[in-house]
C-alpha cells in the first residue's frame, strides 16, 4: 500500500463527520486485507451518543454519491445512518498489552482553492466535492493508520493493536459514541496525534498542553408570526429573545479559576420585513481549561437561553452537538514518545509540549480519559509540518514526506510497549 | 373665609403625598366650621389601599413639622401614618340625590423659584418647605373647595353635598384607596376639575378626552455582590438583570388597538467600581388608552422583569405604587356644565372637551368609574387660566381670579341638580 | 379576449417584482393588437429609481424560463434587466382629460397549496412554478386592466386613457420609478384598486384610509473573523452588533404624533461555533402614519445601525429596498365611484371607506401624489371578494365574478369623467 | 512616639481619598520633631495629575472638620484642595544609596461596626466620622512610617531615608501625582508594604505576584428630557444609551493573552417614572495582566460608550479616576527582604510571594516603575496579621503587635542597605 496515494485518494473524496462511508469502506477493506479484524458499523459506535448528525437527507445523499465513487456497498450498508467507525485489531505472536492508536478521518465543508501553487489542484488531487476540503489534515492521518496497519501486519509482537478510525472529530461529535461502545475499555495505552498545528517539520511534541473542554449546542427557539403593521401585539418575537440571549450569553463573567470562552457562532431567524418573526436559531460554543467550569458555563448559558425565550413567551429547545474535555497527558507515554522520535529518521527537534498550549478542543480527550480511568495511559502527541495556509483554509496543505516518517515512528512507539 | 389668603396659605406650606397633615386638618377644622359632618382618617381612606405610601420616618417627620406650623394636634393624631382623606357632608333642607366634588390637596417635590418675578416670592408667600411645592394647582382646588363649603353651608337646596379632598393625586395613588372605603357608593353626581392645563382664562371645558390608564411600579433586583477582580464569577449581577430589562421593556411591541406608551424613569444600581452590583432598582410606567390593553403591557412588564432577573439568577420584587384607569365623562353632566359656566361671569369660551385630548392620568378616573357603575354620572372638567411656567416647573402659577369665580361655577352646579 | 382564461392564465405563471417578462410581454401583445400606443421597457420606468432589484442570475433564469413558456422574445429583449413596467395609452376621438388606471402585476414567494379544494388545483391553472405564487389577486388586477382595455379600445369618448401596467408593487419597489420616468405626468384622474382586502363580494369602497408611510431596507454588517478559542480578541464580532442594533431599534419610542411601527424582520449572521462571526444582514421596516414621522424612524433606525456598527469596529451598508407613503384619496373620485358603482350590477354595498382604515402600504401612493401635486386627482378603490384563505396564504383565491363587473365599473368610471 | 496608641488616633479620625488633613497634619508635625525635612502640599504633588478629587465642597468641609479635630492651621493650609502627600527626607552622617519607604493614609467609605466583639469598640477608638473607617489597614501602615521614621532619626546610616505618606490609594488615585513631581526620581530602593490580605500573623512575603494593570472610569451620558406620555419622542434617553453601553462593555471578548476584567459597578439614571430620563451615570473599572491589555480593553470601552451615546443622540463624558499597572518586585529586593525578616523576632514563616498571585490592583506600581526605570529597584511586600473579617468590611481590625515588628523589619532593611 502506498501512504501517499492513499492519501491522495482521501483528499480527493472529503466526507464531513457521519458521512465518511466512502473512507470507511476503503479502511475496512484495507485492514480486512492486512488480516485484521475489523468492527464497524452499530458494532463500532453507540448510535445515540453521537452528536451533531446530520438530518436522513444529507446521509442517504452522501451514502449514494460514495457508491457511485467506488464505496463497497456490502460494507456501507452497515454503516447507513452514519455508523462510520472503524476498528482494526490484530493480536501479535505473544500475549501482552493492548496498544491503541487513533485516526480521524473526516472533512469539512471548505471549498477548497483553484489557485495553480495550491500542490492538490497542480498535482490533480484536489477535492472533488464542491465546497468540502481535508483542510485539517484528517486524510494524513487516515493514511498513516492504514501505513501503520500494514507495518504491524507481521504479528511480529507481544499483545495486542488496536487501529482506531474515527469519524465526525470536526465538531467533537463522534469520539465519545466510540468510548460509549466500550471500544477502549480494553486498551492500555492510547496514542492520538494530530499533523501540523503550527509547528514545523522535523518537530515532534510528545505530548499536548491545554486542550479545553467544551460544549457545542444549538438553540431554537419558537414564536408566533404576525403582520408587522396590522397586528405586532400577537406576535411573538423569536428574534428579539435570540438577540437578548446572544447579548447576555456573551456577557457571562470571566471565571477566576482559569481561562474561558463562549461564542454565538451563528444567529438565524426571521423570513421578511413585514412579518414578527417566528423562528430563530443560535450555534454556540462554550470552552474552559476544566470540565467543572465548562459545566458552570453551560448550565450559564442554558438558563440565559431559558429566560431570554420565556421573555418573550417563546418555546425553545437546546440541542447539544459536540462535547469535549481537558487532556491530561500521561508523563511516562511523553517519554516514551519523545525517545522514539528521537530514533526516528527526520526527527530533528523533540519536545514534551508547547508549554503556551493550546485553545483548541479534541474528543480524543473522552478516549484518553477512559483509558486513564481504566489504569491506563494516554497521550496527544503533535506531529510537525510546515503548512502553506492555516488549519481549515481553503489552501491548506501538509508535506507529504511527513507521512511515511509517521508511520515510522508509531511503528516503532507500538514495539516498543509490545516487546 | 378668603379663598385667595386661603390658597395662598396652603402654597405656603405644601405637603406631598400622605403627608398632607397641616393642609387636611385646616380643611377639617373649616368644614367643622361651616356646619359639614366630617369624616377624616381611617374613616376616609381604605388604608391597604393607598399605594405608595412613603416611609416610616418620612411620615414621622411630616407630622412633626405639620404640628409646628399649626396643624390642630387633636386632627392629625387620626390621620396618623398618612390616613390624609377628608369628606366634608352636609345635607339641604329638603330630601334629593347626592352631588359630590372632589378636590385633590398634595404638592410635588420641586424647588420653588426665587426669581423677583415669579407672583408668591413677590407676595411673600412662596413655599416654607424648600423643595417642596404647589406646582399643580392643587392649593387653588382645595381653596376652591373650602369656598364651595362656605357658600352651600347655607342649606337652601334639596338633597346632599359630599365634598372629598384627596390626598396623593401625584403619582396616582391615592383616589382608590377612598373609593374602597366607599366613600363613593352613595353619590349620584361626580364633579371633579382642574385648573390650567394649558387652557386660557376664561375658557372652559365641561369634560375631557383622553385620560389614560397608567400603571406605575417599582422594580428591585436582589443580587450578589463580589469582588469584580478576585471572583466575578461568584457575583450575581444585579445591573445586568436590570439594563436587560430595561431594554427589553422598551422593546415591547406597539398595539394595534391603540395608543401605548412605556417608561423606565429610573434606574439605579451598584456601588463601587471594583464590586459586583448586588442591588438595583427601577421606576417603571405604562400607559394605554384602555384598561385592558394597560393590563397587558403590565403583565409584559412584568413577565420581562421576572425573567431578567431569572437571567442572572436575581430575586426580585415589583411593587405597584400608582394606578389610574381612563376617564369617559358622562354627556349629561357635560352638557350641564357648559350651560352653568355659560352663566357664570367671566367664562367666555365654553366648549365640551378639547378634541386632541391628554395623554395625562388622573386617578379620579376610579371616582368616576365606581359613581358611573353605580347608575350615576361624572365628569373631569377643565378651568382655564393663563401660567407663566408648565405645570411641575419651579416657576408654575395660576391667576388667583379663577379661584372665585370657580367657586361661583360649582356653586351653580351644585344648585341646579339640587334644584 | 376573456378575462377570466387570461387570469388563469397569469395565475399558472406566477412571476415575482421585476421578473414580470412573461406577463409583461403579454400585456403588450393584447395591448398593441387592441390598438393602444405601448411604452414598456426602459422608456416606461427608470431604472435608478427601481429599489429591491433581483439579482443579474435571477433576472437571467426568470428571463430565459420567460421564453420557454411563451414570451415574445423581441418584446422582452427591451425588458430584459428588468424593465418590466408597461403603458397602454389610447386617445378618444375628442379631446379631453387623461384618466389612468393603475395595475399591478407581480406575484408572490409562496407556495401554492395542492388540496383538492383548492379553486386553481380543482381547475388545474394551479402555479407552475413551484414556490412562487399568485396570493395577492395581483393576476386579477391584470386581467381586468386588459379587459378594461378592450372595453375601451372603441374611442367612444373625449380624451385620454392611461393604462399603467407595473411591476414590483410587493414590497414597495416598483411604482417609484414609473412617476419618475415621467409616466404621470399628464395624468388628470388617477384610479388604483384592489380585490379583496377583507371586503366581501358585492361591496365597493370610492377611497382608502389609513396605507401607511414605510421603508423597507437591508442592512448588511461587516466584521472580521477570528477563532473563537485562540483568539477572540482579534475577531470584530458582527452579530453582537446586529443583535444591539436589533434590540434598540426595536426600542425606538412611541411618537405623539401617531401609530407607528418597527420590525427587524430577519437576522442572519455568523458561519460556525468556534468562528467570531464576522458577518450578519438585518432586514428592517417602519411604518407611520406621516411620510414625515417616518422618515425621522428612518433617520433613527440608520443612527442605531451605523453605531451600532461602530461600537464593534465594523464596516456596515444600508440599502433602501422598498418605500411608500400615506394616500390621500380626493374625495370628488371616491364620490364619483361610489355613483358609478352603485349603477353597476353585483355592487349591492357601497361606502366611501372603512372608518377603521390600513395598516398596509402600497407603493401606488406614490403615483397618487404626483397626480394630485399636478393638480389633479387620485383614488385607490377596494373591490370586495369573499377569499377562502387570507391575503399571501397558500390558499388564497379570489371570486372569479367580480372579474367582469370590475372591468365593467372601470369602463363606467372612464366614460363618465371623458363625457 | 507610641505606635499604637499613633494608630488608634488615626483610626478614630478617618480620612478618605485627598481629604487626609489632619491625618497629614500629625504626620508632618512629627517628622518635624524627628528632624526631617519635610515636604508637603503642592511641593510633594503634582495637582493635576490626581484623579478621582473630591469636590470643592467635599474638601473644604473636611478641611474644617480637620481643623475642629486639630488639625494644624497654617500646615492644612498649605494642603488646601487636597494636596495631602508628605514626604519625609533625613540624610545619614555619611553618603549612600536612597531607601524609600512608601505608607498610604487613607480611610474607606465603610460605617464601621459598633459591635461590642469589634475591638477599635471594645477599646473606644472607632471611628467619630460616622460612615467612613480606615477598613484597609492603612491607619497601621501610617503609624508604622512614623515608627520607623523615629528609629531612623539617630542618623546612624550611609546615605538617605525617603519616607513617603500618600493619600488616596483607595481607587488607586494619588500615587501617581507624586510620580510625577519627581519625588521618586532620586530613589535607588523603594520599599511598599501592605499587612493583611490573608497572610496569617508571623508571616512575611518579601515580594507579590500578579497585580493587574487597571483603569477607573466615571462616564457622563446627557439626554434630552420630556414627558412619557404626551412627547416620549422629544426626550433623548440617557438610560437607554446608558444600558446599552453596560451589556455591551460586559460582552467585551476574552482576551488569549492573558486574564482580563471588566465591571459597571454603578449605574444611576433619571428621575421619575414620568420623564424620559435626562442623565445617566456609569462607574466602570478594567484589569488586566498587562498595561497594553488594559489599555486596549480602555479603548474598547470608550468606543463603546461613545457610540452607545451618540445611538440615543446624547452628549457624553468619560473621566478617568484611578489607574494602577502591574508590579514587577525586584528579585533581589524581595530575597534582602526575606533574609532581614528570618531575622526579625515574630516572623515565623517567611516567603518570597504567594504563588497563586493577586487579582488586586495598587497605584503603588507607578512608584516601582518609576524607580526601575531609572535603575533602581522595589518590592511591594506582605506582612501577615490575622483579621477577624475580610478587607473593607466593617468589622475589619488587625492584630497590633504586627505593628512593632513591622516597624523593626523595615528599620532593619533600611540600615542593611544603608551599610
Amino acid at each position: 500500500m502506498d501512504v501517499i496515494s492513499t492519501r491522495r485518494d482521501f483528499h480527493r473524496y472529503p466526507e464531513v463527520g457521519f458521512t465518511e462511508f466512502r473512507t470507511a469502506s476503503k479502511v475496512v477493506e484495507l485492514l480486512d486485507s492486512f488480516g485484521y479484524q475489523v468492527i464497524y458499523g452499530p458494532d463500532a459506535l453507540e448510535g445515540n451518543a453521537r452528536q451533531g448528525v446530520p438530518s436522513e437527507e444529507v446521509l442517504e445523499k452522501s451514502f449514494n454519491r460514495a457508491l457511485e465513487d467506488g464505496a463497497n456497498p456490502e460494507i456501507i450498508e452497515k454503516m447507513k445512518g452514519g455508523y462510520t467507525a472503524v476498528i482494526g485489531i490484530i493480536k501479535g505472536k505473544e500475549d501482552g498489552p493492548t496498544v491503541a492508536f487513533r485516526f480521524d478521518m473526516d472533512a469539512l465543508p471548505v471549498r477548497e482553492s483553484t489557485d495553480s501553487d495550491h500542490f492538490p489542484q497542480m498535482e490533480g488531487f484536489r477535492s472533488k466535492y464542491e465546497g468540502y476540503m481535508h483542510a485539517c489534515a484528517h486524510d494524513g492521518h487516515t493514511a498513516i493508520g492504514l501505513g501503520l496497519a500494514e507495518k504491524l501486519s507481521d504479528r511480529q509482537f507481544a499483545g495486542t493493536v488496536k487501529l482506531i478510525f474515527q469519524p465526525a472529530e470536526e465538531g467533537v461529535r463522534g469520539a465519545y459514541s466510540i468510548v460509549k461502545k466500550g471500544m477502549l475499555d480494553d486498551v492500555n495505552y492510547l496514542f492520538c496525534q494530530h499533523l501540523g498545528t503550527n509547528v514545523p517539520l522535523g518537530e515532534f511534541h510528545g505530548g499536548s498542553l491545554g486542550f479545553l473542554a467544551t460544549t457545542k449546542m444549538v438553540a431554537h427557539f419558537y414564536g408566533i408570526s404576525s403582520h408587522a403593521g396590522a397586528s405586532p401585539e400577537e406576535g411573538r418575537n423569536a428574534l428579539l429573545g435570540a438577540a437578548t440571549a446572544l447579548l447576555n450569553i456573551h456577557a457571562i463573567p470571566r471565571f477566576s479559576s482559569g481561562s474561558t470562552r463562549i461564542n454565538v457562532g451563528v444567529l438565524e431567524g426571521g423570513t421578511a420585513a413585514n412579518i414578527i418573526p417566528e423562528y430563530a436559531k443560535m450555534v454556540i460554543e462554550t470552552r474552559s481549561v476544566s470540565e467543572e467550569t465548562n459545566e458552570e458555563l453551560l448550565r450559564r448559558v442554558k438558563n440565559i437561553l431559558s429566560h431570554s425565550a420565556a421573555m418573550y413567551e417563546l418555546q425553545h429547545k437546546v440541542e447539544i452537538v459536540g462535547k469535549a474535555i481537558p487532556i491530561n497527558c500521561s508523563q511516562d507515554l511523553i517519554e516514551l514518545a519523545m525517545a522514539e522520535a528521537k530514533q526516528t529518521e527526520g526527527f530533528t527537534s523533540v519536545k514534551p509540549y508547547e508549554e503556551s498550549g493550546s485553545t483548541g478542543s479534541e474528543d480524543a480527550s473522552f478516549m484518553i480519559k477512559r483509558v486513564q480511568e481504566n489504569g491506563g495511559q494516554g497521550t496527544y502527541m503533535i506531529i510537525g509540518t510546515d503548512i502553506p495556509a492555516p488549519h481549515h483554509h481553503p489552501k491548506f496543505d501538509i508535506q507529504e514526506e511527513v507521512l511515511l516518517r509517521s508511520v515510522e515512528l508509531l511503528n516503532r512507539i507500538a514495539r516498543k510497549l509490545l516487546k
